[in-house]
């Protein structure tokens, strides 16, 4: 297996996009992702989505955005693990390029949500879950979060507001990112304030869903000079249970915890080398199990970190730098995507206000339904 | 690169199969091929299946079936590529393994589409067509086949019954296969008055629908003694235009001709080495396009091999051997596994009435849309 490493990236600005399809969106990440590569074409393209075959009335995405955007002819797939979609396309191209099989390829993930209503939108997102055990059961994906959420306040005692840092902090960071569809800082007593949705999680614990597409331009590290390299240094997915109830531990993201401790043990990094970290905050409960399944907190801690300071730019373990789910905003299938892109952008120093100093190794997590597929990368400047 | 050999297999029948669930079926196909590998597990599951979301309302299918088959925590995506998408989930498979990452790893192909009423079928069926410029212009995907038949036709002059070989080769060797969907031989006078479709595809030019699942298990080749082994020794996807309109030919499928080509390169062979090929005949025109564009006849000749008997397992390039989509049937997302699994049981000698002598070399051809996608494998027996 060769090295891999990061040529180019891109993205779209993520919001309601009316006047854009869906394979507009993917063509512009794509596009920009070519031109910051310098690149014309690459030899493959790994698609993450969701529900285009759902909400977009298409199937065969893949070869449509090949061909729209003039790649000629070139491999193309979608890869769909639900929320997971974008970390498990990039996971594809990283494999095929890894394997010697393509010299170049691209990950793009792209979701297209607003032009459907929302009661559409909702039943689409609970395809994630279980059909005959959960979702047929009358829960809504924001329901299963909402279970889980309320067992954790439940067991380790904490109360709803313990979990405003992980949104303020995200919306904050979301002020400087100019790609992402919430700008708006918010307070304590906004968070507190804000509206039910499943208790007890309300508007500011879950993250907007949008339409939008990141792309990033994958090829053997050694077609790039050392020390300008952004090298795949761990790569691994793992899955659990697709139905919570199935689960031994409903507090503890294993899939998270297999796939992190993989790629730790193929970068040969530990969680105190990791110096920014792109977690999964589709709810501000799987920010806390993200950060212990991962060993940045023991199990029912995780919320402390945020109430410590530790995520933000400057604390021990930064989260969410460019905004998160939670403000940059959700695209589903894109989501994984996006967070490689701003582990680059990191590593690249080209953060301004949010720029974690001396950012040299990050890690991207990206979550498919209730933790059901995990996966996580690892990426470090050489 | 290492090379990859393929240790199990195995298939559920393709029916109407109302008393079991999506997950029932593609967990049957991959016990199947445990039992056969003499395995209880696998690092990762591919999963190849188009429609999940959208018939069944599951996305996130990948850990589902990794979860009730026992897979423990194993890596699990799913692979779109509308009808291709077997074939690719297969090529994902032997990516992972090839690379290094994975030491073990299932491919199961799987689609569950009776549940649903059939204008509901039909109009997910043709999310594999472009969504703006082909399905919202009223054109179904039976209807893109028909045109490009019908120019076919019209261009190199061959009448409707000229294709009839095709649907007779395919029923009488589905005869002899207890997992096909269709045990009924049809003569040329069947074929003749069989009911329109689209003009001029009738019922006998076209596969049917089906639920079924197969499965493949891949692990690197030296785990298997020489002599014994199929190795993949070829193996490449390229894409076409989505829209058929937007082709320079309509009549020649390029992305078959591309991974054909790379494939052919890989395994060192010619389309005369190719002891037995299972292609993807959705529709008789699409035998004779590609029959042509993988070099077994002149463009436009491609009837001509039917006619001549060559395409029976005595014959000189035996196709669909165990029925093919028209017979053995085409539950989508499944079809490109069938395939493999078909070209396997053809090299270990299984296929009694309809085997193909001395079979040694075996190709398998997956296509999505019209066309759009397709996959090209290349087995050998080491």
């Amino acid at each position: 297996m060769r090295p891999v490493a990061i040529l180019g990236i891109g993205q779209t600005k993520i919001d309601e996009l009316w006047e854009k399809s869906i394979r507009d969106i993917a063509v512009e990440a794509l596009l920009a992702a070519l031109q910051d590569s310098g690149r014309e074409s690459a030899d493959g393209l790994f698609v993450g989505n969701m529900m285009s075959g759902t909400l977009n009335g298409q199937n065969n995405l893949a070869p449509m955005i090949a061909d729209w955007a003039g790649l000629k002819g070139a491999e193309a797939v979608k890869v769909e693990a639900a929320c997971g979609s974008g970390g498990a396309a990039f996971r594809s191209a990283l494999m095929a390029v890894a394997s010697g099989e393509l010299d170049s390829a691209l990950a793009v993930g792209v979701e297209k949500m607003v032009d459907r209503p929302p009661h559409e939108v909702t039943a689409a997102l609970a395809t994630a879950a279980d059909a005959d055990y959960e979702t047929d059961m009358g829960v809504s994906f924001v329901g299963l979060n909402a279970l889980i959420m309320r067992r954790y306040m439940h067991e380790y005692g904490w109360k709803h507001a313990d979990f405003a840092p992980f949104a303020i902090n995200a919306h904050a960071n979301a002020m400087h990112n100019p790609f992402a569809r919430l700008h708006q800082k918010i307070s304590l007593e906004n968070f507190e304030k804000s509206a039910m949705i499943a208790t007890p999680i309300n508007l500011l614990d879950a993250s907007p869903i949008g339409d939008g597409a990141a792309a990033v331009y994958l090829v053997p590290a050694d077609r790039i000079p050392a020390g300008l390299r952004i090298e795949v240094a761990g790569s691994a997915s793992a899955t659990d249970t697709l139905a919570i109830h199935d689960r031994p531990e409903a507090l503890f993201l294993t899939a998270a915890y297999k796939s992190a401790q993989a790629a730790y043990s193929q970068a040969q990094a530990k969680p105190e080398d990791i110096d920014v970290f792109e977690l999964h905050d589709a709810f501000t409960i799987m920010s806390a199990l993200s950060l212990e399944a991962c060993g940045f907190a023991e199990r029912g801690k995780g919320v402390q970190l945020g109430l410590d300071g530790e995520i933000t730019p400057q604390g021990r373990i930064p989260v969410t730098t460019r905004g998160g789910l939670k403000a940059r905003g959700h695209p589903v299938g894109a989501t994984g995507v996006y967070q490689i892109v701003e582990v680059v952008q990191q590593l690249r120093g080209e953060c301004a206000e949010t720029q974690v100093s001396d950012a040299r190794i990050g890690m991207a997590q990206n979550i498919g339904g209730s933790g059901a597929t995990i996966v996580t990368h690892i990426l470090r400047k050489e």
